[in-house]
């Protein structure tokens, strides 16, 4: 199964689009007794669609009496676009694009759009190149924004740097829809020229500046839109997202895995936005994209949100398509990609069979396409754990007088806290202090360029004896620890380097479980089923050492992120966030 | 006063207007106490607007208290973003681009989208290079579709011919939005590769394709659609827009001056379309274009037939940028281009000053920029009318046995009929016979090709005496002549060649009136208001010699458009529309 490349159709397949709907040939195939979704007008149509190829060569009483190879008679169920999800980071649901498409296609969805910024931070150009081929030819289309901010902050080390050339190189790709989230708000409202470059880079390719914009309000969002910028999917709160709407931001809603903002912003999806608002899923991990789904999830919720289903609808379809003009996506109508998913229940949006370019793919939740092969990959993509020589003496605190910073946890936040404690040491060394639920962090820098290693004291955990290790940390994707043990870490950091990367829980000097994330130390091989499998399996060797927090290994992957208050570790050093730089353990 | 080039703003432009949102620096104009007509949103809001050069800065809350070199009290005034007309052929008003902007301009309309079809048919490449040189500069964004149909047809002689390559030739041109519309209906629906690939043209390189699909429905609209083709501009009545609108299409509503649709339309102007439908005005003749102006005519009148204004006004703005991917206009928003009208009544649409890129271009009515020089032009585009040698006798009808065919006019349209007649004889020839109101009708190949003359007989002219001659004769624009004798329409068309074409009134072997339209037979040199003054003595001179219908060269101009019923004539004879083929004068 190939979804064929994203662009235009050949003028074959035109030519055979017309001749079926004007009687001339049979069409491929033709639904009868559809209950058509048009989220262009807004109404449901009863009638038939016939399908020439990959294209919709008419529908309702235009082709009635139409005849085709195969005749799928729909018995009344509905017809709608396949959606499309305007924002994803891939690399969180830890698995493959090919995988992925397993996941969501058989959901209905049959296009995201990604930023595939976190492969972008370890591998560069090279890894946007592998996700370009490795996402090609799925039944799923897959639309790439630039990553426009590796490295993230100047405060860590990253493992490339796509400076505006890098970004341009990327912007004649037909698969390309622009330049991805401009997190760095502060350059632009600092008017810094890279990163209004950056922007003008997507405006001038007459493609999409995408947003990235938290609380930013009043004059200072005005600032941040008028560098061009044209959308926004951090937005939490009715006022922030009616603000940004009048201001001319494209609206995307997202229910991600960590940050879920459909409840507070369903009201926002009213008539009087129908164009202006795209839903997103940002990051899914594995158990949620298993359990809940993709995109799909918003539609779902937000028609028990009391929208109407068909403006939810063009919410995932019609409405992210134009905001990217993806050519002949995100409705049922002449001429567009045959894309469609056969609903029994329009309220709930369970998805039946699903059809890409025209092809039945999937069906009763499972896929029915053939995946091609994985896409090959260089040293820049499955060689990327390029860890400092270590030992336990690398992860050593000397101890100093008077008190030292801790990172405290916030209870189901990713925020943090900065607390001042009194360490417990043995020596001249400071140590883990169980007792008082104080454990060790590490960052080590695995790109094998700087070979530094950041160590400090982190609250919240529950860990009581080993160690957990990680190279997903966003966004420098550093290997990150915690432990009882320095002895522990070191085990599982050198069990991380053997496997190219992943999630690691040891103790006592053994691996008590892990998973290999080979590809850039973020994506597994493997399926999604078992990916998960082995995800509860470290959850469970970890609430065996202790822990008491969900998700440990996600907490884990945030502790690195520079820009979300107050204390973070990287592999330079503790950074006080509010500050905006490196401070040391002590006072 | 320059437009600037319709791209994105360089990254100074940028910077100044982060630092002017934040209020690091002043503005350059501050509009105080506004009615700000939000477009997009659809409300309307009290405040202040901030530009920074060529950019809105901010608006409303987000810029109370900034500061501007110059503050322009509005005093409750509305302030709305300048018009965008989506389909104008701009030389059916008889003046160059900068006459048009001056026409316009102070109505309040800041962009427009062109198609130059009847230059295109007259001087190929050369006659649209002119076009985008004479329409750059200007206070009025001009943008262009590539013509398509190009001849128009093949029972006729134009000037040039553009293929695939020429057109593909325009489409990286900033200025151009895509290839304009695809006129040739049958064709499409025939599946004739030529046609089909002028439409993929327009979407492999990210722009439109647009429609003309009069009457078109059913089937035969779906299978148009499926060509890729994105709008219609031709609809008449309310189920064939709806038909057009769910099955995918952008709606443009037109009110030209010989087309007028708004009032059977206004009703599908409704919020469930509200990002679907665009105001365009096709062909303005120049008294309509004085009197009733551009696009802004359509806001009025659709207000006036209850649609919401804010509502029409989006019609004419922010939907038809969206249409077409224009960066940065149709909308008062934060970045985007400061193209501004200040209205003092938002019922009546009545332009007062009228900003464009920041600057006041025009107050009171009149225009206030400095107009570029006119762009110079070669011999493709101001030499171009090229008679055959020419007599008397060139005109002369062989008399034979039997009856004759007869172009017949329908009063108040463009539809002609096919009489059969008994004509008038003198010796061995057939002549005018004025007592039965039957002219001498001829059409003469001016473009130095093929030298043919095609002579055949219409009646409803009215025509007593004396000729007039023209070489605006869509869409050939060969010279086109009604006559009561061939002598007279040999003087009207010796005229014309010495004019480089226009219209001219001959009687008694004098000319009695004429317009020359030196570029390319087909535009002034003049200002509007003379334009229109002496269409007005053309008209008188016609009204002399007994001419009863009102604007007859306007009809005298469609009689050679073989794609109209019934009966038609080209320089190479008579055309029986429905037939689609050349016909003898005799049985």
């Amino acid at each position: 199964m190939a979804s064929g490349p994203p662009v235009p159709p050949d003028v074959e397949e035109i030519k055979t689009a017309v001749n079926t709907a004007l009687g001339r040939q049979p069409g491929t195939v033709l639904f009868t007794n559809a209950r058509i979704v048009n989220v262009i007008t807004g109404n449901i149509q009863d009638g038939p669609v016939l399908l020439a190829g990959r294209l919709i060569a008419g529908l309702g009483d235009a082709v009635r009496g139409a005849t085709a190879r195969e005749v799928v008679d729909l018995g009344g169920r509905w017809l709608a676009p396949g959606l499309i999800d305007g924002h994803v980071h891939l690399e969180s649901s830890l698995i493959t694009p090919g995988e992925y498409a397993r996941a969501v296609v058989p959901r209905g969805v049959t296009g995201v759009v990604c930023d595939p910024h976190e492969i972008g931070n370890v591998s560069g150009v090279d890894g946007i190149r592998w996700f370009l081929r490795a996402s090609d030819r799925l039944p799923l289309d897959v639309w790439i924004g630039v990553p426009s901010c590796v490295p993230s902050s100047p405060l860590e080390t990253s493992g490339a740097r796509l400076g505006l050339a890098e970004i341009a190189s990327f912007l004649d790709e037909p698969r390309v829809v622009g330049v991805a989230e401009i997190m760095d708000f502060p350059g632009v409202l600092a008017a810094r020229e890279e990163v209004l470059r950056k922007a003008l880079l997507a405006e001038t390719s007459r493609k999409v500046a995408c947003g990235h914009a938290p609380l930013v309000r009043g004059q200072a969002l005005h600032a941040y839109l008028a560098a061009g910028i044209r959308s926004d999917h951090e937005t939490t709160e009715v006022e922030e997202g009616l603000e940004k709407l009048r201001a001319g931001c494209f609206l995307m809603i997202r229910e991600g895995s960590i940050s879920r903002n459909l409840s507070a912003l369903a009201t926002l999806v009213v008539s009087r936005h129908m164009d202006r608002i795209g839903f997103v899923t940002d990051d899914r991990l594995p158990n949620d994209l298993l359990e809940e789904g993709g995109v799909d999830v918003l539609v779902r919720r937000a028609i028990r949100q009391n929208v109407d289903p068909v403006l939810a609808l063009r919410c995932a379809t019609w409405n992210t398509a134009r905001h990217f003009a993806l050519s002949r996506r995100g409705a049922i109508a002449p001429g567009y990609l045959a894309d469609l998913v056969v609903l029994d229940d329009l309220q709930e949006f369970r998805a039946g069979a699903v059809y890409k370019d025209g092809r039945l793919v999937a069906d009763g939740g499972r896929l029915r396409a053939d995946l091609p092969l994985p896409a090959a990959a260089g040293d820049a993509v499955r060689n990327t754990v390029h860890l400092p020589r270590l030992s336990a003496a690398s992860f050593r605190l000397p101890a100093g007088p008077g008190q030292v910073r801790c990172v405290k946890l916030v209870p189901s936040q990713l925020l943090t806290e900065l607390v001042w404690i009194t360490p417990r040491t043995v020596g001249s060394e400071i140590v883990a202090d169980p007792n008082r639920d104080i454990a060790k962090l590490a960052c080590v820098e695995r790109h094998g360029r700087r070979g530094t290693v950041g160590v400090g004291l982190v609250t919240g955990f529950g860990l009581r004896n080993g160690a957990l290790a990680s190279t997903v940390a966003h966004d420098h994707h550093n290997l990150m620890a915690v432990g009882a043990t320095d002895d522990d870490i070191l085990v599982a950091s050198r069990r991380l380097a053997e496997m190219g990367g992943g999630f690691v829980v040891a103790a006592g000097g053994q691996v008590l479980a892990d998973l290999p994330l080979p590809i850039a130390g973020l994506m597994s091989d493997l399926r999604l089923a078992e990916v998960r499998a082995r995800l509860d399996r470290l959850d469970e060797a970890a609430r065996s050492l202790g822990v008491r927090i969900p998700s440990p290994f996600m907490i884990l992957s945030f502790l690195g992120l520079a820009v979300i208050p107050e204390l973070r570790l990287t592999d330079l050093g503790l950074v006080d966030v509010m500050a905006g730089r490196l401070v040391p353990l002590g006072a």
